[in-house]
Formats: structure tokens, sequence, C-alpha cells
């Protein structure tokens, strides 16, 4: 017996929340058209709080309920959207959903980057799906292309500006010379960063993304924590100025890397040449690079978040389930690779830009080389800047060829030492593209 | 009962077909896992000179035949792939798959532009699926999105580079200066673009693409024949030389709009602003801008062509089909709108840049723009280019206001009468995305 009728349950009316609402409301016939049966919202689970937000207004009262009970055995429920965002409770919502057989559709990363493997194969065990493509990059399509449209391939590396917040400080930045704390304020001031701002400028949120799109892609399970990650609060606007000299421009990049069974995962600001593509993404749009070994390079980009775009997304996804439940299609769980294993961080290979305060006066340059030679770090290009004839300091800037993370601590522990490095000011990767 | 073995019958042995066969036979433990049944390549059908070439060396002789009723009656293929090319026979194998209640995959943009909505519509009536996502653009996933990812939204427009061949003779003719017919040689040469370059040079190769996307973004029957397009033989080195001064890219756009229950498309070389995205697409690489309300501007790229990149697309169509086969998914045809219509090119409106030649005399200027306004055309700005005193004329470049293309055409023409215009040299439609 093929349904008639498909029934949607969601969870939250935040902003996100209330936006799918809407669409699923305003949009249900040509959204019942495609899916081939009349899709229903029937059931929002809200907080009490909830039903006093001027959104609620836009609904039959009836919809609402802040009984769980109710909300998770309702039987005509067949598609439960959870768009509440941290862990928990919303882990458990999901999980308790795809206990009760139902399709689970999330915007979650926090979730999903901790549970989603695990939630995947519970999801399959229980015979039902769920999708998460709203979870990384909004409406841009990146799941649903890493687990279909690119599968055939070996992926080789995904290189990725997955959060806005940081893309537009750093723009904001690079164009205006402004300092970090300037620009963050400007960001808060205009919603794209939140009060408190330490997920997305510590690279927090980044390196959820990164665990899912690196765990799909190379089916290998990268936990949030096997991810080194750097933030941006260290960039100052004279890293950005010789950056810019040099030809460079610089961005939160979130890198995943897969050769020789090892896997490379790490987000932190990075040097890139300002004539390729991601060294032009700008503001709060967000762009993925994707290296396959058979399609090559394909890059999806646009705006990363905002309720519109993430509604497009999380209403694909309820399409894609209500297509499970109209085939009882039965959801695969993931076949994990036992093969690969992680590289630390130390072993990892870049070339750097070091930017220094030393002493300005004659030896000092050679005695930098003695040990950066010493850790095997050799030099590419040594530029001296600003020198202060008060205290006779210089600034220089030196980029070198590529060396291993750990070369570059120790060398960096010895300069700091020396009696002729006043400062170091800043240390960041260079990737070339 | 579940099938525990999928079987691929493959029509075309070409160096996509070759590719492919690889791909399934090389990968075909890691696409099985992928599909949760056994992927077996069954039979290739092929003509006899394609026993010759070398690639079938690659595979046991008994996977080819040449008979096409073997072939098509095989019971123990679920999936045809058909790789030849070209309107027919492939449209007739195409029809006959389906017939026989295969699913099918195809890579045939020309078969798909003419006749995929009904083939759609015909698939679905046989209870099997039709894919067909490396019709356009390669390796790069835009099928998929506009029929999955994307479908929660009103598709606003289209903006693509979906050419290789033209976009790779206008990156030579732009970054080197060279003229149409030295760029089109190279291209050959590089292999880059056919002995016969007609299809892609005059856009029709453009139009198939377009035809396909834009049928699918707007559910409306968009014929080939109902796209208006240009080539881009006319172009000359000056007008990127002046272009580029004007701080314009000039590229092979494929457009399809939609405001007002009005759909807009066409395929014509325009001057974008050198600092779009598209702007920057350079030689053989594709890019896709799609506008829809909900997600916004979200860009598809990579190389639109190519045996790997294209494998890589149909094998994730072949995977699709596999789950199709396994959960006996009802395949749904396409509900077209009725409420639409075409605009036509005549009342397009854009701005444009005019290259003229005209007499080197006072009062020239005043009869042109006199002509223009005439025609409602007001102009945005007047170059005065190269003069030569020797024929005593002069070059001039206008750049004008948005415009209707019937009043362009209609002041072309009284322009071309007038004794002062030596020549119009060129008209190119100047886009802002």
């Amino acid at each position: 017996m093929t349904k008639s009728t498909i029934g949607i349950g969601l969870i939250g009316l935040g902003v996100i929340g209330g936006q799918v609402a809407k669409v699923l409301t305003e949009r249900a016939d040509m959204l019942s058209q495609q899916a081939g049966a009349k899709i229903e919202l029937r059931k929002i689970k809200v907080l009490p709080a909830d039903m006093d937000k001027p959104i609620a207004r836009s609904f039959n009262e009836s919809l609402f309920t802040t009984d769980d009970d109710e909300f998770f055995s309702d039987p005509d429920i067949d598609i439960i959207i959870e768009l509440i965002g941290g862990e928990k409770p919303a882990y458990n919502y999901i999980k308790r959903a795809l206990d009760g057989r139902k399709h689970v559709v999330t915007a979650n990363k926090e979730v999903i980057a901790k549970h989603g493997l695990d939630l995947m194969n519970f999801a399959a065990s229980q015979g039902v799906s769920l999708y998460f493509e709203a979870s990384v990059g909004g409406g841009i399509p990146l799941i649903n292309p890493l687990q279909q449209d690119l599968r055939a391939n070996n992926i080789k590396g995904i290189h990725a500006i997955i959060n806005g917040t940081t893309n537009y400080i750093l723009t904001r930045m690079s164009i205006d010379g402004i300092d970090f704390d300037i620009a963050l304020k400007q960001a808060q001031i205009l919603g794209y960063a939140e009060a408190n701002p330490n997920n997305d400028i510590e690279g927090i949120d980044a390196v959820y993304k990164l665990a899912i799109m690196a765990s799909l892609a190379f089916q290998y399970r990268v936990k949030p924590e096997d991810i080194y990650h750097e933030g941006i609060s260290n960039l100052d606007a004279r890293d950005f100025k010789y950056a810019k000299e040099l030809g460079y421009a610089i961005k939160l990049l979130a890198i995943a890397l897969q050769y020789d069974n090892m896997i490379e995962v790490r987000v932190h600001p990075v040097f890139i040449r300002e004539n390729t593509f991601l060294a032009n993404v700008n503001g709060v749009f967000n762009a993925v690079s994707i290296d396959g070994d058979l399609v090559g390079h394909v890059i999806f980009s646009g705006e990363g978040a905002g309720p519109k775009a993430t509604s497009s997304a999380v209403t694909a996804d309820v399409l894609r389930a209500c297509k499970d439940v109209l085939t009882s299609a039965i959801s695969k769980g993931i076949n994990l690779s036992t093969q690969k294993s992680l590289k630390p961080i130390s072993q990892i290979t870049t070339r750097y830009y070091m930017r220094l305060n030393i002493l300005d006066s004659s030896g000092v340059l050679a005695s930098i080389a003695r040990v950066l030679g010493q850790h095997d770090i050799s030099i590419s290009s040594v530029i001296q800047k600003e020198t202060d004839d008060l205290s006779k300091t210089a600034e220089i800037v030196i980029m070198t060829h590529p060396a291993t993370s750990q070369s570059v601590d120790e060398a960096i522990k010895e300069l700091d030492n020396l009696d002729v490095v006043k400062k170091i000011d800043n240390i960041i990767r260079v990737e070339e593209l």
C-alpha cells in the first residue's frame, strides 16, 4: 500500500525552525507534488517560551506540543526534523526518533560531528534514514555530493572555507586593514558573529564541519578531537599587509587530505596565493573544493548559513526522506576503513610564514638562519620590514620551504631564547592549492 | 526478495565508454559495497570496429556483443548505460532499454535536450529510472542538485560557462591577445576542440546543456530551438583589449532566467565585470551559478568534460539506479508548468558594447547618438580608440544603458546606412551578475 500522506514532526522553533516550518506550510503543494504524496507538518515540539515568539502566531496553535511522549509516539509522524542545535538534548531526541523508527533530518553539526557515524548505523539497523545536508555549508550541497555524486572517486583532499563568521572578519581585516578586535565588533553588530564568538573564531565550528565531511569522504571515523585547530584571534593587521605584499591572502581553511592510507585533518589560518579561487571567496560566503581521483577539483560555493539557505537543505532532505518512506528504502550504514590512520600534526609538512621582531644589528639574520637550518628548515625569502630607530629593533618576515610542524615548533622555541629575537610575532602555515 | 547481483549493460566503447567500463570493473568491490549488492558489468554492446581498439583488450572478449537483440533482452541486465552520443541511434537504444524496463544512465546531452522530458515520463510509466548527470558539466554535480538538493527553491536564474572548448579559446584570446582562428588552432592541437568545431563554437553544445538545466529548473519544456544563440567566431582580439580597459571579461554564457511567469533563455558572448566569479573561470573549466529564492547564489565548478570526470558522474548515476533496483523505487515523471511562457529574444533587455568604425570628422558622434536615441538607446560612455590618419577613420566603443534586442537591431541597421559609419565591427551584450 502506498502512503498518501507523509507526516512531519519538527523539533525547535528558533530562526531556522521557524523558517523551515514556513517553507513546509507555504510550499506544501509544490513539495507534495514533488514527493508524490501529501506532505503534512503535523506537530512542532517547542519549549513553553517558544509559544510567545512572533513566529508562533503564523501557525495553528494545535500544531504545538511541549509533550515529548505525545510527539515521539505520534504514529502519523514519519519524519522528524531536529533543529534545536547543540549536543544535548538534541542527540537524545534524534536517538529517540530513530528508536521509534522515524526518519530523521537534522542541521546539527555538533551532534553529527560527534555521533554521526553511530547514528547512521543505528538508523540503518532501525530501517530508517538519517539526513544532515544542512549541518555543513547551509544550503550548499556538500553532504549529498559526498555521499552520492562523487562516490565513485577516491577523495584525495578537501580544502574548505566553511565558517562565515571568520571569513567575514578576515575579509574586513584584509580589505580595511583593521585589527581583529574591531573586525569582530563589526561582525557582531551585523549579526555575523555571536555575542560569545569562541566556537567560530577558535575554529571549533569548522572542526565539526570538517569532521563530518572527512568522515564521509574517507569512510573513516574522524572525531572532532582528532582535528588540529588554531583560531584567528592572533592575526594582526600587519600579517595581512605583508601577505598582500607577498601575493597572498589569509584565510581560515579546513583541510583534509588522504594519501598512502594516511589522513591529515586540520583547521588553521593559512597563506594562500591571491590568484586561487579560495583566496577570492569573501565575506560570509563558504566554498569547498573537493579533489577526487576521477572528477578532479570540484568546487561548491554559496552562502554557508542563514535561515533561508538552511531551510533549502533541510527541505531537500525531507523530500529524500519522503522517497524512503514511500519506497521503504533500506538505509545502509557506513562501512569504515580499517586500513587508514591519522597523521600526527607534528609530522605534517607545509611552508611557513614567520614574522619576528629582532634586534636591528649585524649578524642577527645569520643567527636566525643557523637555528632554522639546524632544524632542517630552509629559508625561501627574508624581507626586513619596519625598523624602529628608537628601540633599535626591526620586523622581519621569513618565508620557508616545506618543514614539519615539529621542526618549526622546536626552532621557534630556540629562536625565542635568542637574545637578538625580541618577539615571535606570528607563525602561519603557507598552503599550496 | 532482495537482489544480490545487479547486472549492467554498456552501449559504446569510445573514450567515455572505455573509461566507464574500466571504473565498473576495477572498482567493482568498492562500488558493490556502496550499492549493497554485487555490481556486475555483464555486456558491452559494440560496433565490430570497436573490437580492434586497444581498450577492447582490457576486457574479457565474452563481454562484447554486436547483437542488439541479445543485449536488450538479457534478463540479467538491470541497468543500461548509453555512451555513444549523438541523437540517433542513441535515442532508439534508450527508448528500447526503457521499453524493456531497464533503468537507463546516459551522458547524451543531445538526446536529453531534445527528448529528455518525454523519456523521463516514459521511464516513469515503465516503472524505471532515467539518469543523465553526465550530460551537463562532466563530473560536476548539476542535474542531481537541480532535481534534489535545490528543489525547495523557486529557481530565479542560471548563469553558466558550460562549454570547455569555447572557454579555452576565449581564455587564450584574453590572455595572449591572439585572434580567434589562432586560438581555435591551438585548442585543436591540444585536443580541446574537435576537427569540426561548429557545435562548440556556434554555441549549440551550450544550447543543449542549457535546455536540460532550464527544463529541470523551471519545470517547463525548454527546447533547444527555443534558445537564442550566438557563437564566438566574430570576436576579435580588439574586443578583448577594450573589454580589459573597461574592466570586463568576455565569456560565452548560457543564461536562463525566470520572472513573472516569463522564461528567458539564451547563449551568447557577454561582457561581465572582471571581478565576478564567472569572469575568473578560465581554460576548459566549467562553472554554473544557480540562483534560488531560498538558497541564494550557489556555484558549482570543475572540469566540465573528459573521460575520467564523466565516468565519475556516470558511475554515481549507476549507483542511484542500483538503489532503485533494490528498493523497486517508483520513478516519477516530471510535472510541467502550464503557466509560463518564453520571452522572445527581441524583447530581452541588456546593456550593450558596440564597436564601430567611423569617419573621423566632427559631428559624427552626434549623428550616431541621434540614431541610438531615436531607438530609446541611451549611451553610458563613448571612447574613441585608434584613429587611422590615412583613411581618416576612427574606432569608437560605445557602452549603452539597458535596451531591448529589437531596438538595438533596428538602430544598428540604421547606423549601418549612415555614410559616416564605415563598419559595425561588433555588438556584444553586457551582463550584470
